[in-house]
């Protein structure tokens, strides 16, 4: 079955923004053990849809199509697939129930530009849209059987889990090989070091696919497997799993996906504890990981944002001394800072940061990158020092400022040795 | 001049890697106001990339490919090449010495495997890579003149802007022709709604072409113009923009795509003034999405991230009076909260949340999507509540929650009367 998708909209052509749908759907399809084997995308121009429509007709058994099924004038789609396949756009009064249930649900008057919304071309087959405006539809072009969704990305992930990848698993026929994804993921190894350690898993387990996908600062370990007896497979998986564990050692967070935030809230719920953090250089971004998974409410007390040195001092009761002693961003200081979180929270643990996240600020001592981290415990307090070079930019020294304060913790958690918890030797 | 992109690579094919090349790309042609048409992916395999490059062969003046140029057996890039090309690899000159400057000059040995690198198409030209092993080349296939990249973003980046970029430039010739986009960035009225605002503009700025953009919970509002003489483009992008707001008053944030975080960071900065939160249902985004602008360290002084009510009441001084009155998502609670946190850090404003960011914990009287807000000011302290349905999704709910808190705070400091601040009315 030959797959391909086709994302349309100026806004990704022109790279305003970046088309994540694309990688979104080929990455649900190879779960399902679907191929997709290529890519394509246009603006909002009904003569250049019209003519890839056409040409993926040629070509594929299924497109996949995402965007241009707004209210806007601007949203082309269902008009260039109607010339694509030589019929008229008509209203549809599946696609117009979408659009109304959609108004009627959230108790908002529907618009005259919505309505448009309703039309689909003729003999096309609405997909209901529970979370959005915009009703898809399927429809065949050449000998191609297209889906038609939106390309606002949460409405584009559920359309295509609930009505697309089933039709799409129908259209493909009863198979009885099973599809398995595994994802290891892991934190503190660069991605060529990890390929490097696990690079012989093809050799030893021939029924296995590896694929390594960076997603800074994590490197996820990904296991495609094929076949038809799934405890064969499930076996199979377990000793590759245990095979890599060997390679990586404690630098994978989880086996089966979870994140580095779901990771620390379980091992906090499991041993009924609770966190408090002090945030200088992430300002805010360890909490917000940390709460937004759901029930971090049971774990999660307390974060104090102290981004000035007078926060610190007053708010969060660092001694002005210390702060004049060390500076801001040394290990002495942001033992307090987390001393002091989890003394004002009545928390397990207290963690903090302060470093220099560019990209202005730093100077020859303490370049941007640098980060100190605490860690307050019952009976001890720790502080931490690393430098990160990524060139001054501030989004991502928060992103791996925040994930390593994140790691501190779950090595202690994990009660991981002293020794054994400073990531520059791995 | 027709300008595409082609990416090639199974992690991007496969999805495992978002293919951020094609956009970054798109932007930097725009920039020099030129328009990419199209995009176009396959993956590793020489027969796929032999039939695109034909394609774009046919159909494009210019062809910008990345990936597959690297030393593995999986790169096949070149090769293709030459087979759309009909002609043969051989040892390239230039490309051998771009490949041993590289290594020499970091006191590496180069591998056999790196040799492979500098075998290029007969007849291509080679381009330079002073940061990576890979050197690119230029060829013509069909009637279309093709630069051949790295896909490593930051090689790729640096060829385009240093070596290819000029090249095209110098294909296009002279042109007075000048492109200009402005973005307008809104929040508040859901993309429908400002596209029937502004429906009217394409037809009165001729000159003009109009796009809208959803970048949740923002609608970006864009400007495209292009002409002769800049004067005459200002003059047309100034009115439009005196013509938009009219349409769509103090919903507009910005008219030179500033994102909500930099426009009340402006505001707070030119009035000299400071800001304090406390977050609860928010958990820290608030303060993050403040943090990630440069140079807030001027304005922002701290963030009680109150998660638990025992943290509202012990760490931010929240009265347990008005808690158990109230209940934590109350207007009543969320004043509380927001004058605590600007008293006890001595800003200017206090800005505090409390909602139900789902998805559970939710009532009849307070569902899923209620958030409360608090405003302190040096005068007064307000409270409102919105309820917003975005079907329980907790990510959603968190960042509507976050832009809606700092919307208040931004009309606070643009000294918009009190009874128009109901963004419900708008």
């Amino acid at each position: 079955m030959i797959v391909e998708t086709f994302s349309t909209g100026d806004e990704i052509r022109s790279g305003t923004v970046i088309d994540t749908n694309a990688a979104n759907i080929a990455q649900t399809m190879e779960e399902e053990g679907i191929e997709v084997v290529r890519h394509s995308c246009v603006g909002d121009n009904i003569k250049s849809i019209e003519s890839v429509l056409r040409e993926i007709g040629n070509r594929a058994d299924v497109g996949i199509v995402t965007g241009g099924l707004g209210p806007t004038k601007d949203d082309v789609t269902s008009e260039s697939a109607a010339n694509a396949a030589g019929v008229k756009i008509v209203a549809n009064p599946d696609a117009m129930k979408s659009v109304e249930d959609f108004f009627t649900s959230r108790n908002r008057d529907i618009s005259e530009s919505n309505r448009k919304q309703g039309m689909l071309p003729e003999g096309s087959e609405c997909i209901y849209n529970p979370v959005g405006t915009a009703p898809g539809f399927q429809m065949k072009i050449g000998k191609c059987v297209f889906f038609f969704i939106p390309g606002v990305p949460f409405e584009m992930e559920k359309m295509l889990k609930d009505s697309v990848l089933p039709k799409i698993k129908d259209l493909k026929g009863i198979s009885n090989k099973i599809h398995m994804v595994r994802t290891l993921v892991t934190f503190g190894l660069p991605e060529a070091s990890v390929n490097e350690r696990v690079s012989g898993l093809d050799a030893k387990f021939s029924d296995l696919k590896l694929g390594l996908r960076a997603k800074f600062p994590e490197i996820h370990v990904k296991l495609y497997a094929k076949g038809e007896n799934k405890n064969k497979i499930d076996e199979q998986i377990e000793s590759a799993i245990s095979w890599i564990k060997e390679k990586l050692g404690d630098r994978i967070l989880s086996t089966n996906n979870r994140s580095m935030e779901e990771v620390v809230g379980e091992l906090l719920k499991n041993r009924n504890e609770t966190i408090a953090l002090a945030e200088s250089c992430t300002g805010g971004l360890v909490s917000h990981w940390l709460t937004n998974v759901a029930g971090s409410s049971h774990y999660f007390l307390y974060s104090g944002v102290v981004y000035s040195n007078k926060a610190k001092i007053n708010v969060l009761g660092v001694s002005s001394e210390t702060i004049n002693a060390y500076g801001a961003v040394h290990e002495e200081t942001v033992k307090e800072m987390a001393s002091r979180a989890r003394e004002i929270s009545g928390a397990t643990y207290g963690l903090s940061t302060s470093g220099i996240a560019g990209p202005d600020g730093g100077t020859y001592e303490k370049p941007v990158g640098t980060v100190c981290i605490g860690l307050a415990t019952k009976n001890d307090v720790k502080g931490y020092r690393f430098n990160f070079t990524y060139g001054g930019r501030r989004d991502m020294n928060k992103r791996i400022f925040a994930m390593t304060a994140l790691e501190m913790l779950r090595m202690e958690l994990l009660e991981i040795p002293d020794k054994e918890r400073d990531l520059r030797r791995r």
